[in-house]
């Protein structure tokens, strides 16, 4: 694999985006031929088959492989928690990468389970954001290192990656985005996050709307948007999916906050996300929305929201099962099975 | 655990189903208590968090466990393949056996992913039931020792029981099961199963409808139901179900067929299924109305239509996460996280 290029200004990422390499169709033919040979009707494990081609179409290889399944987990602060947006407080943030390092997190289990390595990325947790109703998030230098760093979190010989996220007020954060790239009401796109009360509701969707007005020169650029109402995590997500389709690495991505992420890229280039999928529906209810607007269908839909790339993590187990189905299945010849009557 | 009753008559079967155990309530409370200590936001893990719960009500403890996984498949014949309702031959169903004891099937994949112990249990597959549009499928003897035999598949230390079939023809048979104990027309509850066309889905539609005139006095009475319309596969599951309960084994029942044997029981008391969960909704039109009658929400919805026990084997994945979670997480306390402010 080509070392990843360390990008300097959003110029250069916009640069990237023009020049993503596409799927591997040759790869996917294969998958899709050997499907029709194994020992089932046609068809009838279906959405484990189009996973299988899936993988192999973004793989570039056949048969796919999930031998190294890997989450990275980024995690930043914002300035915008200050205003009342969440139902924990900041420091949260900082103590889940403990819990992280630590191995006391849902996704410590998730990842044991599915054999996964874990990588959790902290990104200057001390140095939030700033709030976005005032100021853009970040500036162009901060924004750039961050989608930089997101995109090294990819190491060569990765078979899925899956991506998630750790940070106290992100929802606003991804409400704001998906407001800013696709319009409606800003009460459209913000939901309960990880539990506020009613007033904290109300406060988040105002914050929402005025950072939305705020930055309205924004709109009609993907990427400023990331600057003006993202993050340093939800930057470095942006980073890693497009590193991943570099290094021809599938990629999965969690709930609200990490789909949001990319939907800028997809913004971007209604292409971009073509080797990720949706792992499951999260509750928060722009996601639904979001989803929609991505054409993307999610492998599941378990009432989860924690975020941390626990359900890109369950998805894994179903792109393990769908990968174990193709290669270690008996074709009809080899097993002496008659076909259709 | 003490030794499983060995019906002899389909009072027996009466009997026991009007003295099943009812739910470890303690146990259940225990795990909903633990789950609003760990580090996430309240109910964020979703349905992995009702799993959880679940499986320390009906497996009777706390924490619960998911070690030791058992998948148990049941191969039948049906004599009413012979009518044209299969887009496979009956002949099949011994091949498909011959598959599973060499590995080549993708139930043996998802057994393997899982840690699972898989066994296969044939039903006299050279002795197919009766065609039920002519007489019932088996007498009384036949399916209590069908039964029965289902009963012995559950032995002692299962942590789940995931149930899944194998037999050409047996969504004919839970298609007339389903319209036998639920009514509507013949056509509501009768699907492609492995591929029939059209042509073969109004022959298949006919035969539901003459099998349940036939026998329209067998309506009322579940198990008459299954005795008349059944076959010998699905009394097997329908007694794993039961043994299953009284054991204190909670059931992973896979798609349209598994559900329509378990449905009998349902259909004889609302509670007998207690201990049961659906893996996954079946692309088999059918099965959404069954699901609906039982009031069960799948876990999953791939598009899968195989049987098996391919979809229960997926459901065991999420339910071996719902316990690596529950049990492996840090509480607040111990992780020092904040909770909400």
């Amino acid at each position: 694999m080509a070392a990843q290029p360390t990008p300097n200004s959003l110029e250069e990422i916009r640069a990237l985006l023009r020049e993503l390499p596409g799927p591997d169709v040759a790869a996917g033919m294969a998958a899709t031929e050997r499907q029709a040979r194994l020992t089932k009707p046609a068809g009838s494990l279906g959405r484990l088959e189009d996973l299988a081609t899936w993988l192999a179409t973004w793989q570039g290889r056949h048969p796919p492989q999930l031998e190294r399944p890997y989450a990275a987990v980024f995690a930043g602060n914002h300035g915008v928690a200050a205003r009342g947006v969440s139902a924990y407080p900041a420091a949260v943030t900082q103590q889940m990468v403990q819990n992280f390092i630590s191995g006391g997190a849902a996704v410590n289990q998730l990842c044991g389970l599915a054999d996964a390595d874990l990588k959790v990325y902290e990104l200057a947790l001390d140095e939030p954001t700033r709030d976005f109703t005032t100021a853009p998030a970040m500036d162009e230098d901060g924004c750039v290192r961050a989608l930089a760093y997101g995109m090294m979190a990819v190491e060569e010989g990765i078979d899925v990656l899956a991506l998630g996220e750790m940070g106290i007020a992100n929802t606003t954060s991804a409400a704001a985005i998906c407001h800013a790239l696709y319009g409606g009401e800003a009460a459209d796109w913000v939901g309960r996050g990880t539990g506020i009360d009613d007033e904290g509701l109300a406060r988040k969707i105002a914050v929402v709307d005025q950072a939305v007005a705020v930055h309205r020169a924004a709109i009609g650029d993907p990427l400023e948007v990331l600057r003006c109402l993202g993050g340093l995590e939800i930057a470095a997500i942006a980073g890693a999916v497009i590193a991943a389709r570099l290094a021809r690495t599938p990629v999965v991505l969690d709930g609200y906050t990490c789909t949001a992420a990319a939907a800028v890229l997809h913004a971007a280039d209604p292409h971009a996300l073509d080797h990720c999928i949706v792992a499951h529906r999260s509750v928060e209810p722009g996601h639904l929305r979001l989803l929609e607007r991505l054409q993307q269908d999610p492998l599941l839909d378990l009432g989860m929201r924690l975020g941390e790339a626990s359900g890109a993590m369950l998805a894994v187990l179903l792109l393990k099962a769908a990968c174990a189905c193709h290669s270690g299945m008996a074709t009809f010849d080899e097993a002496g099975v008659s076909g259709p009557a």
